[in-house]
């Protein structure tokens, strides 16, 4: 019971990562998406675009990489994709304090497997890693600009199409369809005036 | 390229499980939890307490069953879980026709795998079906009367402990550690009036 008591402790303080706001806004631009729902879909994601995996990903952990990376903005906060460098590494450093504080809620033995899934995030080594970190990058150019999307220019006036494919190539670049549709969905909100070039 | 756009199609669709209100409010009180946040922290919980699930669960087949489990509520709605059995079937009902057209948009290979992770959880035959229903039973359990949970006696002043355990024992009973938490929790909440008994 104390180790359930423990779990429990740990899961309702993942619920605090709902209150974690990112600058995507939902496909419908009614609100700004929060970590939890964004973990969600780029879970989801994965089960739904596993095809384009390389033959031999392992999906499911890929899906296990993508519920818990961003658990650590519960304490660190949600940084933009396109902030600058420095804060980047400030972010890093947050970061890792906030694994501990918060995996430290957790029984030994899970506490390293929780730990375990975010270094290989991180890493970038593994290529459920780098399929999760596709899936990542490419879940907000789905929201924002994929099908009817309503961009993000008068939020962010100064984004533009180079920009944004600049700051995603590093994270798609290595799964072909995936890459194409981000350029194709970048080029469309171009074309609509969604997106300045 | 077609396909893709059609999975493009189908996760954009998703995106309205955002919007999905339930009647259960995140830990701190804040506000309603959605059905994307739902799901999200049941497929959480799958990993988290994945050593309370019987010996054999696929964990990974849990974790999926619970990423789609409420996808269906982007046309249906959610339903309150102690609304009376006429509306329960009627939601079963709208449910279905859910299925059809939200799967609908998915390419024929990845349709009939959505339909059948619905079919396995609605039918509760699988062990990882009723590990994902308990989880899903759970899940607002502690967020209402878990740790310092602030209980719903304002917005439901009619619920009482004994109408909560009668409703989640089916799905929880199975899992005896997990069944005891929930009757801890519910105890300890009647204790510190946050529930009428």
């Amino acid at each position: 019971m104390t180790t359930l008591a423990d779990h429990v402790a740990f899961l309702l303080a993942c619920d605090r990562l709902k209150a974690v706001t990112r600058s995507t806004y939902l496909h419908d631009g009614s609100r700004p998406e929060n970590s939890a729902e964004h973990s969600w879909h780029a879970a989801l994601m994965a089960v739904t675009l596993a095809e384009h995996a390389p033959a031999g990903t392992d999906v499911n952990r890929v899906v296990r990489l993508l519920l818990v990376h961003d658990l650590v903005e519960i304490h660190a906060g949600n940084l933009h994709f396109a902030a600058p460098e420095a804060e980047h590494a400030a972010q890093a450093q947050a970061e890792e304090q906030a694994a501990h504080a918060l995996y430290g809620l957790l029984p030994e033995a899970q506490r390293a497997e929780f730990h375990a899934l975010r270094a290989e995030f991180e890493a970038r080594a593994t290529p459920e890693a780098r399929f999760a970190r596709a899936l990542d990058a490419l879940q907000p150019v789905l929201l924002t600009w994929g099908g009817d999307g309503l961009g993000c220019a008068a939020r962010e006036p100064d984004l533009t199409a180079a920009r944004v494919l600049r700051l995603k190539e590093g994270a798609l670049r290595d799964f072909p369809a995936l890459w194409t549709l981000a350029q194709d969905v970048v080029a469309r909100a171009v074309a609509s005036g969604t997106l300045p070039a």
